[in-house]
């Protein structure tokens, strides 16, 4: 079956404002095993709504508009779907109550306006949106089905997923998805598809999307079957045999994050963490700390800027930076040393390195020294990372938490 | 002027690629004077490519594809408009040579199929592309425009830069464009756009629009006329009414970020920077080293996740934080104290409080305490952050500089 999205708003026609919904939607009707054909993006006209409209009903035995359907003269979806329609626009009294207690709710009055939007296409059903004030409509006309949704992507969402999907599924045949989603770290995306292409490209079922972003790699397999059990079996056979092929840089099988993996392992083990960053200016943690609870195993740690700083807050050896430089593998591990003493935590971790735009001195930008440092050892690796300034903080960052895994699995 | 788009490729229908082109070809084509009417997003089908152009002719005076010029059998947009205008492709030698010549500088040979990339539509002009194999298409067909572009942003960006925008400025009454970027911070945006919509919607020209990020709002000003000047006297005369009306919440009138700004008034002023971080955990320092030769004003800083570290690190009271609890006045002036005694900074941030997504005890998440010290005071405020963990942690850190911007100007 075929669906085509038509997105409507005259914002969506500027320089700054892409339609991210029909991604959401795509996702969604692809999951129920409808393809989405044509994608159309139209301003606030209501002739060309109801040009662009009729020719999808045409075409697509699904036409969804998204956006238009609020109270303002310049939301115009349905009149402009009524009029392709030749129905008219009934006014339904129990939507303008509904809307008139949702204002009241809020200690607010409602306008007038928002009358506007209880009128509905004859023969339309009405979607309860409980996140905002328009209501969506689901409409069926000669053999087609023509979803109108509103265009706040969380009042879309919140709309499709409890009136359009349950109803979609009644209607369409039974398909089962299952999805698995890998994630790889310490390897480049063309290193991943070298090895893992001769494996995935025998599968049609499931279909393998590689995502990438700095030192992070996302694979994702959907299969789509008449039953679970075969869907299940599917994503399984494929996955098990991705895995064997990229080993420990797998660091996760259900889409989590990597901060979240290394906050997992650091909580099974009752194990602490420190940090003490220089180049990545506080970037190291601030992942770690975006996972909620993540107090239970990171106890804090040092930013040290100058050499300085790392001086006086971690005791680095002044000789030691003057000799061989804040950028080398002593000076990470001194760092890293440093800040264990000082928090009393099981693991830290230490960044100190060119993040760019300029080297120092015979250093180019992305050499980065990352020191991992337990109760008893103290080790550090040299990196060079490609790119920009962010770039290269994201990738050291990444690669260490990525080293933290490693050895946490050792 | 209208123009209308038509994204051509397969993947763009899929759930996580988004056709991005066609926001820069708007910027392009809006700073020419001409407006995007329609956007259409189609697979690499002939016979559709063939329908939405068709009707697309008909509608705008410039019809612009990109994507579906390459080598292979997916690669329709060429035969796809040919049969929509009823012209033969014509094989055209120099093409084909200079593409085998592409492929010698590489050190490669060329393979058949990319001989399919030196056919032409007749009558059109080929736009060469320095960036790739595919050369771009100018066509006039009754009295309308054609534009034929490849689909990789860089080779689109090459050849519509290059060929069309000059080509293109002979053809349409000359427009100067001038722009003005405010930001401002420390005020929701609908404060804002209530205290200056009186003013900017008196304006067609420049035409204002407003981009709201967590406690950052961008307002983005672009006049369009016949001289450079006219545009210039336009865009300041709505830029001084916009900044008389918002005061010192205008932080920025280039469209630099707040980071930037407050490491330029730090280094004018010869000042120094120190952070003692809880709740953003590494995000304010984050924000503040991501500007290159932060390293002149940014000292480093403490990680203070718990009490235990509070104490230790910054020497923080914990009879103060058993009675008064971490989240508070009194522990975040401590913990900027005793971060800025032991750095030396000039001036000390200090952040705590609750991210969530649970809260603490009695106190809500989002509620933050944020301090700023200087040699001779530190002075608390209490904020209550609405959103979520990620969000309380970004308005956490943008309002915190935003403190320190305020202090500097004083």
């Amino acid at each position: 079956m075929n669906a085509e999205i038509i997105a409507v708003g005259s914002e969506l026609l500027t320089p700054r404002r892409v339609d991210t919904n029909s991604l959401w939607l795509t996702d969604q009707l692809n999951a129920l095993g409808v393809e989405v054909i044509l994608k159309t993006i139209v301003g606030d006209d209501r002739r060309r709504i109801e040009e662009m409209f009729s020719a999808a009903l045409q075409r697509s035995e699904i036409v969804i508009l998204s956006g238009g359907l609020g109270p303002t003269e310049d939301d115009v979806t349905r009149d402009a779907v009524a009029a392709a329609l030749r129905r008219p626009l009934v006014f339904r009294q129990e939507i303008c109550d509904g809307i008139e207690q949702r204002f009241r709710r809020m200690g607010r009055t409602m306008s007038e306006i928002n009358k506007r939007q209880a009128f509905v296409i004859e023969g339309a059903d009405v979607l309860p949106n409980d996140r905002g004030t328009a209501p969506g409509l689901w409409l069926a006309a000669g053999g087609k089905l023509v979803l109108m949704l509103p265009g706040p992507p969380n009042e879309l969402k919140g709309v499709f997923e409890r009136q359009c999907r349950p109803r979609l599924e009644r209607l369409l045949p039974p398909l089962a998805i299952r999805t698995l989603q890998l994630r790889v770290a310490g390897m480049p995306e063309s290193d991943v598809d070298q090895r893992i292409a001769p494996v995935y490209t025998q599968y049609a079922n499931p279909v393998t999307t590689i995502l990438a972003a700095p030192g992070d790699i996302q694979i994702h397999l959907r299969a789509r079957c008449p039953t679970a059990e075969e869907a299940e079996r599917l994503v399984e056979e494929l996955g098990v045999k991705i895995r064997e092929l990229l080993g420990s840089s797998v660091y996760s099988g259900n889409g989590d994050p990597l901060e979240a993996v290394v906050g997992r392992l650091l909580r099974e083990r009752g194990a602490t963490l420190s940090v003490a960053e220089s180049c990545t200016g506080g970037g190291l943690a601030e992942r770690i700390t975006s996972v909620p609870g993540s107090s239970d195993y990171f106890m804090g740690g040092f930013l040290v800027y100058g050499d300085e700083m790392k001086e006086a807050l971690l005791g680095v050896d002044p000789h030691l930076l003057r000799t061989e430089t804040a950028v080398s593998e002593s000076a990470a591990i001194a760092m890293a040393a440093g800040a264990r003493l000082r928090t009393g935590s099981t693991f830290t971790l230490s960044v100190t390195g060119i993040a760019g735009p300029d080297g120092v001195g015979e250093t180019p930008p992305g050499v980065v020294f990352i020191a991992l440092a337990d109760a008893s050892t103290a080790r550090a690796r040299r990196f060079q990372f490609p790119g920009d300034r962010a770039r290269v903080r994201a990738l050291a960052a990444q690669t260490a938490m990525d080293m933290l895994r490693r050895r946490l699995l050792d």
